[in-house]
């Protein structure tokens, strides 16, 4: 059995024994504890939805290696189809979960390193696409959840990083052994950090000779000795430690990340994939911020749990069928399909690299990632607008229990006889949550950072571009000839 | 001495005895509750900026009725001039707050009130304007600060009050003594309201004559007997209650919002300024919404200190002088003056009232308020993309004092080794604080909402622009002879 | 040999003997008057490029009912891949002419019908099909240009056609004859009307059965006996008419829209396709809009002319590495790059209905169309910027011939001495073309409107929309149960 | 008398000896060419409102000189409230001419250079200002129409004046005597400049010493010996010589702009106003610069006529009540009255420089042109929404005329039987003109380029804008002391 259930996969992360801080103290039960649990619920989604009949076709595949049928995140693209339905799976599991569900990212880092293992090898005669398979088929089979880990802390952004005061704010190799390598720094914004089995690292930017020792790539156990998740916070967060069933918005799922720091760990041979082939960084990096930006196709059913509350809050409301709240419903959808239109036209036109992985389309990748940078924005601002000033002002779901204030509140929040006012403020906490709290900080600032920020996405557009082409339709329509 | 010092401000708010619910339980002292003080401090600047040599010009006025030196905020605007000056103490205190500072609903009451209280007498023969004026005297001489109450619950939005099935969705009178009314209701999304000394009630849409009984204005003390008020929450609020200096981003000031329940009120009838003349409460409406969409003049000082902010984060990560860092910075000014073009050119457009009062010129003051509706949440965006995604990934406080984490925190949160790492970690926190946390519910869903949301704007831009003008002009251009 | 060369097409056409009216006068030779040529010109690309060894992929297809090769603009669409392959071509075709090639407009035609007639037959028992492939396999044999006509005067908006005063504000049958019927009425905006060999008549919107009258489809050959054409004009259109290689801007290509008037024209049953089945006339509608929305590919091909031209301009102009330009460049790209999301997305998308013909996915051409009314605007306003006043404010070619002025304009308008001051002049003619001239009509104002006016796709936007399924989602994650 | 009528300005013109050329052609009589009248009757129109008792208020102004009532264009503000009036005479004269009327240009230069010339003085002890005012003085009291002349071909964009290949590219001295100067040069886009009786130079940008013999200012007649004119061509340009009543548009007006050629020009000493004095070019160019970023106060007025034209296009059309078209009504005149408010505002909030000019607030002058480089186009592409398709699809005026065609453009065009066809078409045509034609040329591209390009815009915002305040703030509401 190759895939995990929802609740293995729980019983599976008890076995871990992860260093994680949170408010300045260890974390004994990360699986238990209140504010990371509703993370861990959204990556248990992935697992239960592969199990569910009506979603197999999009949250399962059939292994190349083996044969096997997994779980979708940890396959290799072996065709358009598969790049496709890798957009729709993230789009129905951000509907499901509203919030960042975490898997994407070690399932573009796998996809990444299936490509350019290959490439290395082809020029230096290397192994590592062998090694990196064996690994893959490891994941595979015990259906891991694996971090993909890029983002250095890179300290003095002036400098290289063999220039830097402090030599860890990269990543690097401090000891070459017979059996592995010693590393040690730190990989910061790491979504779901604490949910995963694995954690696989990358450069985080382009290489030059002098930076060999930082261009390497290699897979941990999350809890190796060494490695310390230092949990970040989130607007709203400690909401969830307040025991309702209303004011966390989103009752059930979240996201998290975290600082993960490593301090002289431990890698053995078999699990490095990249050790100083400093030229092919870049394209590491390329490659798996294509797929990671191609991976907001999730921020895409997140819009659609907006839009859905938006259309729920104003019927609650009795303004439903106003012309303008209808054309502003009208304008989350248009934008949301827009960016639907992105992650579907990267993976249609994707195509197949050298070591038989299909990879996006790079150009169009950057394009719709770039649009999730914008849209959710305006869709959030709409919601907003359509939600109405209560959405922040309303009382505590405390106040909704307590005798002196309840009935105020039931009164005069009820906009419909029909409609239970606290099924108003439900929605309207919802709202909230995707707006300004806890799923805010995935749905809108996470759509603007994550997977690289706009001005990287604006550097790849211009790169990526045949501009020669445009400006010779161009001249030759109006006559110039050179 | 008619204006009080901050000190005396916040003295006077202890003597009064506030009904006062916040989750769920009553609060005995409002002044000191952690997550209310804060408002307070930001109605205290309006007390405090006052009595600076600096800002006297700004803050202070002199008053028609006494000739005393006033506090702005309780004067009835004399000229175009006063009006100018008006926007620019919004803009001062939002740049000195950070946040909602609450006293200028009160001073827009006022100033609607002594118009339409003049235009009422001079149709009826009444002799409300007398009795007002009286009132504002009381006001202007005890420096008081004034919440100014119109948004009624509302019920089913498709009838008309006297239609509700429930008839307290709007405020109305429901007894007629001798003495004055007794009068029951809530007014809903009341900024600053627990601040206040005094509360001002009007009516909430044009009224028709089947709705006379809800066609009533009148000013009670803030804790007249009957009146309940119920906390809104915001997001973020409960880490005020954390006890750091960090993240709660403002350390110093707020805002908050409650829903105020009057149940069975008795109103004397010299605080009684509109009784059934249901053909004004329009004008009322109007008038005071105009001033108050003038007031947003205030968001263009938040929009002063988020820019501060995102400038100081991109100094702090060393990307000031990146290009795209340089235009999106320019790009957020350019919006945030045109906001504060809005302010000034309502106000400078502004023309004398048959009362003596000034009023802003309100189709102006429509078209500011709805930009004020777009560009903050726009120049929210730039200010998330220049902070960068550690906004949201930062750990709390408290990991930054605990010797296991301490250390890593400052040393992979270091960007430039002449900024301590804290200091980075407090502008992003103020950054998260506008954009996300409690400042956020002021400066974009009060954005959107208060003072009328964008809808509303819209009708009113629509009633008063002269579109035969503009046709007649067209027509003539292009040869049209009707 | 069922494909025509650019020139047999062009013979083809003299051979018609089309009544056309241009200028108040009749057009004896169509294909050699000035204004009308370029757009055959444009036309005669879709031929010329089917030849081409390297287009020959795009632009030519396989028929299903002969199995010969067919240019791809007379097929009907038999996969997923067919459809992406026609949003390539629209691009394609777009960046060569720089303008609106006019063939896609029967492409579309074509099929709809192909699916309409099919589903009419199952319901009704009729044999439209059979007619209609019929048919089809004469236009592919022929490689004819069709032109699909669809949008009627319309008369008074607020009145459905059988009330209408006038009963030919709607095209519909005035005559029911045992070979044929007779038809009258007008359809307004026909593209490229006067290039094509035949026209086919759609319904213009959904009628209801006291319209069935009015519910027909046919095809003609474009110069039946009763058919007029009366030429619409264009920005600049005269230009064409001065005999010079610049001012034009775009020296070979443009398009052509006309009223096309039919006066009780015979049309025998075998070129019928529908009559009077009404409860057909929205399927076929939605269907060829659906379609033609799609064919809006094409101005993605137009927005690489202008992008090309924008940079050839800032080069020209010794501005092109300032960081504002490479910026502004990039945003032209992207939106234009968004566009080409849309188109592909609505492709590979697509699915098979009954007929066996392959239909784009309706909500997202929609989408993709609602896109095309906003971005090319912003590009077009981006162009203008980089391109500089002087777009507007050149002399004529005359003044660079007449000895008097040619001196002053050569050494004045030399930006870089290795650029000709002729060569920069080519370049702003080519960007005035595309945003003020003959090519802004298609760029800007067709983009509105072809294929339906925006709020026509947002109607279908919201029609199409799983509104449940996004609703039932929210209410999950917030606990709303009902 | 000091202000002549439209008539009197009309045989001045007359009397003048321009050396003018178009298409390549001498222009014997300027005032009677059709494509120049238009632009006359624009700039006649100036002189006809003053005389308009309900217009005086705006239209004229007191000499501060003479005491004399003269026309504002020729005025020195002297106040506030003449800075306001300034920007209401453009937005009146805009919705009057529906385009660019041409006169503004020499009254900022007038009121720059009374700035200027004055600071020069207190530094270098020089004489500049009395002279300046003398100038002034005769300019006022003949009602003279001026062109105020800056921008420069400027060569190779990289190097500076003394550098150019061409020394040319830049207006300079080329022969210093006794009783004057010799200049060489030209500048480019002169509005309006054949409608002018004089030119004033400026150079175009800040000048360092080496630069000094560009460093100058002075006033020419328009037909002083060696000027030469060459007329810029504008979209449509050649409709006006169709000898119609429709196709132009705009029956009466127009702009025009030219490429003017000096070529060793001998100007007087007392018509030096500024020479070598290279430290105070910056400051002429600012402030220039600012007063001529006001004057887009007209495209307020234009954008009148186009919300006016899109109103009727849509009653014509019938479909004026539909929400959709009065929402985008709505967002028109939301765009253009956010337009009024910027220029309305940086009047408003002017100040008063050392030579008792009153000047505009130079930020808010930035500010309000930086929108009127985007909001026009907006405002243009809503209109061409509203308009319909019809707008480029029209045939030509001589179908109406025609007998064998104007049945059918009566009979398929008509959509409401109560406003006749022609009318529908008037309109459309306007609109085209606004959008497309010549008028658009101005609307779009001068209001994007006019004053200076949009970066000029965002330096000068990014340099007058106070970011220490902002910091301050920001840093002291999060805690950080530095």
């Amino acid at each position: 059995m190759t895939m995990m259930t929802a609740e293995q996969y729980e019983e599976s992360l008890r076995r871990l024994n992860l260093v994680v801080y949170m408010f300045g103290k260890r974390i004994g039960n990360v699986v238990d504890d209140p504010i990371i649990r509703p993370s861990m619920n959204a990556v248990a989604k992935t697992y239960e939805l592969a199990y569910r009949p009506e979603h197999e076709d999009i949250m399962t595949a059939t292994s190349h290696i083996t044969g096997n049928r997994i779980n979708r995140f940890t396959h290799i693209h072996q065709s358009i189809e598969d790049l496709v339905k890798k957009s729709k799976m993230g789009r129905l599991l951000g509907r499901e979960t509203g919030c960042c569900f975490q898997r994407c990212v070690g399932m573009d880092a796998l996809n990444a390193l299936s490509i350019v293992t290959f490439d290395i090898d082809a020029k230096h005669g290397t192994k590592y696409y062998k090694r990196f398979v064996k690994y893959l088929e490891y994941v595979q089979e015990n259906d891991f959840t694996v971090d993909g880990a890029m983002t250095d802390p890179k300290g003095d952004r002036s400098l290289p990083p063999h220039k830097q005061p402090d030599p860890d704010q990269f990543m690097h190799v401090v000891e070459e052994r017979k059996d592995g390598i010693i590393v040690r720094g730190a990989k910061a914004h790491q979504t779901g950090a604490v949910n995963s089995h694995e954690i696989i690292i990358m450069p985080t930017l382009a290489m030059r000779q002098e930076d060999k020792d930082y261009a390497i790539s290699f897979a941990l156990p999350s809890d190796a000795e060494g490695i310390t998740y230092i949990m970040g916070r989130q607007s709203c967060d400690t909401r969830k430690l307040e025991g309702g069933t209303m004011d966390q918005g989103n009752l059930l799922f979240g996201g998290h990340e975290a600082l993960v720091v490593f301090d002289n760990v431990f890698v053995p041979w078999d699990r490095v994939f990249m050790f100083k082939e400093y030229e092919f960084s870049r394209q590491l990096v390329e490659q798996f911020a294509a797929y990671h930006r191609q991976s907001y196709a999730c921020k895409v059913g997140v819009g659609d749990v907006i839009i859905g509350a938006a259309q729920t809050a104003a019927e609650y409301n009795g303004v439903e069928k106003a012309s303008h709240i209808r054309d502003k419903i009208v304008e989350m959808n248009h934008l949301n399909e827009t960016l639907y239109c992105g992650c579907i036209a990267c993976a249609s036109e994707g195509h197949k690299e050298p070591s038989g992985t299909y990879c996006v389309n790079i150009l169009l990748a950057n394009v719709h990632k770039h649009n999730v940078t914008r849209f959710p924005f305006e869709i959030s601002r709409i919601a907003q607008d359509i939600a109405g000033g209560l959405m922040v002002t309303l009382p505590s779901e405390k106040d909704l229990q307590s005798p002196e204030t309840a009935k105020w509140l039931k009164k005069y929040f009820e906009a419909h006889h029909d409609i239970p006012t606290e099924n108003r403020m439900h929605i309207l906490r919802l709202i909230e949550n995707l707006t300004l709290g806890t799923a805010a900080t995935n749905y809108l600032t996470e759509s603007m950072h994550g997977a690289g920020s706009p001005q990287a996405q604006r550097i790849m557009i211009s790169r990526r571009i045949n501009m020669q082409e445009k400006q010779r339709a161009a001249k030759k329509l109006c006559g110039i000839e050179e």
